[in-house]
């Protein structure tokens, strides 16, 4: 429990870190936009999480440390903005790293509340992808899970292969990497290779 | 109630319809994202009443029914997808149906929570169109209660009818019909005789 | 108690006037669309502070006097529009009056729901700031906190001053006002000698 709770606050951190680059991308805004846009991206998916869930005190409301892990992701963000730009494939890798993570926390905390699998893996794929997209609504973006190569798609897997494994029984923690690796083998291969996921209208004329 | 039931049901599946449609109007996006629009559309605006509320569990994460009906919908989208887009007429009717029953289920759920009927009204309306509006923002329209002649004004005319009706002791399923009856009759004449409600402006200066 | 209560349904009223005036700079919408707006920007921070922190009911749903005054507020700016518009001044006061109270009432309200000071100051820059914010993603407008002149950072700043003077045994209403007024005096100053934060990025070179 120790581990994963370091894990989240670097999870925290590191989403902070994206969102603050992504708004930089774009407007150019002051140091409260930026903190602002970081803090809306860490904590918006599992903020609207526990909203759906009606589960208080959000996480950032009852523990501080996460709003500190913040801080510090913005603050490293402007540190190191030039290596940062730079390192795309460190970055898509965070970024894989930290929507892989927070799928399969999202989908235990829904579970562990009794929700049906089919909302917990929906709750799962919610934490990990809706800051982001509220990140986009923010700064006026296409949101990025409409745009980006089998995204959420990978979450579902993920949270589905959790909940199959937990309910086969399946050791906790070796699910925990077994499923948060599925997301990262999919999103690997997605990019690697090009792929997405069948257009809406396209699969009707077949 | 098990015809009430199946209506909610139907409704929302007809709601997922309407949004994965508008969806594929715009940026062509792939099956999830379609899916994910679909799903916005039909939930969000009950979702948000039950938010604004406190009522937990929200219906959808209480009834994995109502995702159901989601799917159902957006697989219906697709394979009609080109009978669906001629029938404008039918779809019209059938948005109408939907809001008008949503409108009244809202004010009805508010009421039984106690609000005040003013409250009520509220909450009647946004269920039936706050879908829709968080549908607009996140592919980036105008919302289109603020473009659609007599909408929510609509539903605020139905659900303050109800609410008169259920005052002075009305049978509750007569009164579901004629409420739900007014907010048709607007929207046809509305939509019929192209009225729109006075612009903010051009009253002020009259 | 009494004084403060009539402060709080006069600010509501004015965040009224402003989204309602807001709105009409725009897209000419009708009654419904400019009510609408207002509603949303005078309700919609104190309405997230409540959901983020599960303080149910939310205020407006609880007391129908907030609801009257956004109406009355709606009214008055169409009654005296073409007045309104010439005074800058007036309003630049009345909308710097609104977040500095709204910000102490809502750094109040999370701190007596003990949540930490931190995010007790955020819940009250949040209850000054997101109504505009929402108001502005609904007219897709850039949000207004990223392009004011020191804003949301004043009313973070009076938020720290007031929880300071609390822990430190201030006298309740003394302390509204100095925390309140140093807003107010940031706000002036920022928009007297046009100070702005230092961008992100200009920061990151130094």
């Amino acid at each position: 429990m120790e581990i994963q709770y370091i894990f989240e606050l670097l999870g925290t951190g590191f989403f902070a870190i994206s969102g603050a680059l992504a708004a930089n991308d774009k407007a150019r805004p002051d140091w409260f936009g930026v903190t602002f846009i970081g803090f809306i991206t860490s904590i918006g998916g599992g903020s609207l999480r526990d909203i759906l869930l009606g589960s208080y005190p959000l996480v950032w409301v009852g523990n501080v440390h996460f709003i500190y892990a913040i801080f510090a992701g913005v603050a490293l963000a402007s540190l190191f903005f030039k290596y940062l730009i730079r390192l795309r494939r460190t970055f898509f890798l965070f970024d894989t790293l930290g929507i892989a993570m927070f799928t399969i926390l999202g989908t235990e905390k829904a579970l562990s509340l009794g929700t049906h699998p089919l909302v917990a893996a929906m709750m799962g794929m919610f934490t990990a992808v809706m800051g982001g997209v509220i990140r986009d609504v923010l700064t006026r973006e296409i949101p990025v899970i409409f745009l980006k190569e089998i995204y959420a798609t990978a979450c579902l897997a993920g949270a589905a292969l959790y909940i199959l494994l937990e309910k086969a029984g399946a050791d906790r923690n070796l699910n925990f990497f077994l499923s948060g690796g599925l997301i990262l083998l999919i999103r690997v291969i997605a990019v690697r290779y090009k792929l997405s996921l069948p257009q809406f209208l396209r699969d009707t004329n077949s």
